[in-house]
């Protein structure tokens, strides 16, 4: 069983046809909704791949009994929800214009719960992007743990992130995340890798990149006809976590998140497209042939 | 029986700490859902002052048993919707940040049914802004009309505009559309107010000007601690067509829409605030003294 934390939120795009600016309003030509939340993306992506998962959450009162409510079931996904009856599921408003800008207001909604939910013990935990003093308990309490940083990065206090990275196994961010922390950090990249296990940063087109050992291995990124690029990295951890839970390789749980992240990309929305393991494993074999035998 | 003509729209008021700004994020500190839409504010306000008012409106499949439709029930208005069942209906998402600057993006949803919908013969209607062919359609088929084209202007070709004007009794608008107009139209402000019977301007802080027979009447704005300034022109003509239709001569009706606004801006919302007919008067007589007699 993989435990997820982190936010479950209702993700809300639209289309304008330009930014408005201060003081201006514009017309909405599309709005979808989609189910998203970094957390709710990974459990869903490691759900999906066949693995059981529990997402350690927190949800409004608009949630039980709502489409979202039951896909995550429909998933069988162990819902470890603190519901916050009086208000909102955490939602991310994603404004989009013809030419490709784009505005993004994120209401934290009943996410507010992190702060004060007490923090489950756990055998194997990936901490997404959530509360900095929840996810220090966690990262405290838990056996094994991966975390991510993400979009909150800058309500981490150095120390919090300092707690958080001695008491990880394995550390995802992106590039621009691991300068960020190396700056509030006051540390090298290299010692900042130095310090965790296997640390692995992905870059958006060129692939991504596993710190293990003193090593360094670049794992291309799988190219695909890509709409959307939402959900990219959540696919990369689903991925990831699923391989390696099932005992693979590092290198092949890179391969792997790359795979998932692929499929997750070819369709807006970052739940829509989603591969079970047959369908990933077709996709890594014809682009990086049979993975390694299973080591652990 | 006053038919109001437009948009029932729900309003998202968010506050950030600073608009982002391209490719940027920022958190959503406050989120509070209002009933709004032009049309529906100025039903609810007409409602509440006692009169029987008929909504011409569209709404989406969200609307039905909603809160929304509660109290539109409760206020007695008969709802003469066309609604469009896979859509939703019309929604306002306006953020403000803490120095005051606002980003607006409206979603005409359910309202782009107006298009296609049969614009029903009304005895006395007043079109609040919404499409404008539905409107000429309106315009056209009806007994009385007034007309206030609001933020939907740009949406009107010339031809529409002066089909309407040629249509209609009394014309809403603010001072910034009625210069709209008039570049629009290529007209002088004099020979456009000349060519509608009664021509109503207001203009926020400074009042507002009734135009009638050639001469122009001046009515102050009815000062009070104003919260927030959404809604105030449709409580103005809320206010203006119950006492028109109640009878009372224009310049009084001129001085009942602006104690209905002051209502209005004493709370944040279009319809939070809204007084019914003998709280109007209690204030109207303590600014204006007591109204003319019925006049018609």
């Amino acid at each position: 069983m993989i435990a997820v934390v982190g936010h479950t939120a209702i993700d809300h795009l639209f289309r304008v046809p330009k930014l408005p600016g201060r003081h201006n309003s514009t017309y909405i030509t599309d709005h979808k909704v989609y189910f998203g939340g970094g957390a709710a993306n990974i459990a869903a992506g490691i759900a999906m791949l066949g693995e059981r998962c529990r997402l350690v959450s927190t949800v409004g009162g608009d949630f039980p009994g709502s489409d979202y409510d039951l896909w995550l079931h429909d998933l069988g996904i162990v819902q470890d929800f603190t519901q916050v009856k009086d208000t909102r599921t955490a939602t991310a408003f994603i404004f989009t214009d013809d030419g490709g800008d784009q505005e993004t207001f994120f209401e934290w909604g009943a996410s507010v719960a992190f702060a004060t939910a007490e923090a489950p013990a756990l055998d194997f935990v990936h901490m997404a992007t959530a509360d900095p003093d929840f996810n220090v308990r966690v990262a405290q309490t838990s056996t094994f743990a991966s975390f991510d940083p993400g979009q909150d990065l800058l309500r981490y206090t150095p120390d919090q992130l300092e707690i958080i990275l001695a008491n990880i196994d394995i550390l995802f961010s992106n590039n621009h995340e691991m300068d960020r922390m190396c700056e509030m950090l006051g540390m090298e990249r290299r010692a900042l890798v130095a310090s965790v296990p296997m640390v692995v940063t992905t870059r958006g087109s060129e692939g991504s990149l596993l710190c293990m050992d003193g090593e360094e291995h670049h794992v291309p990124a799988v190219r695909v006809d890509a709409v959307d690029p939402t959900g990219a990295g959540d696919g990369y951890r689903a991925g990831f976590l699923t391989a390696f839970r099932k005992g693979y390789a590092p290198i092949d749980c890179c391969r792997a998140g790359a795979v998932v992240s692929s499929f997750v990309v070819e369709r807006t929305g970052t739940q829509t497209n989603l591969p079970d393991w047959g369908r990933m494993l077709e996709r890594y074999r014809k682009v990086f042939g049979e993975p390694g035998k299973i080591i652990s």
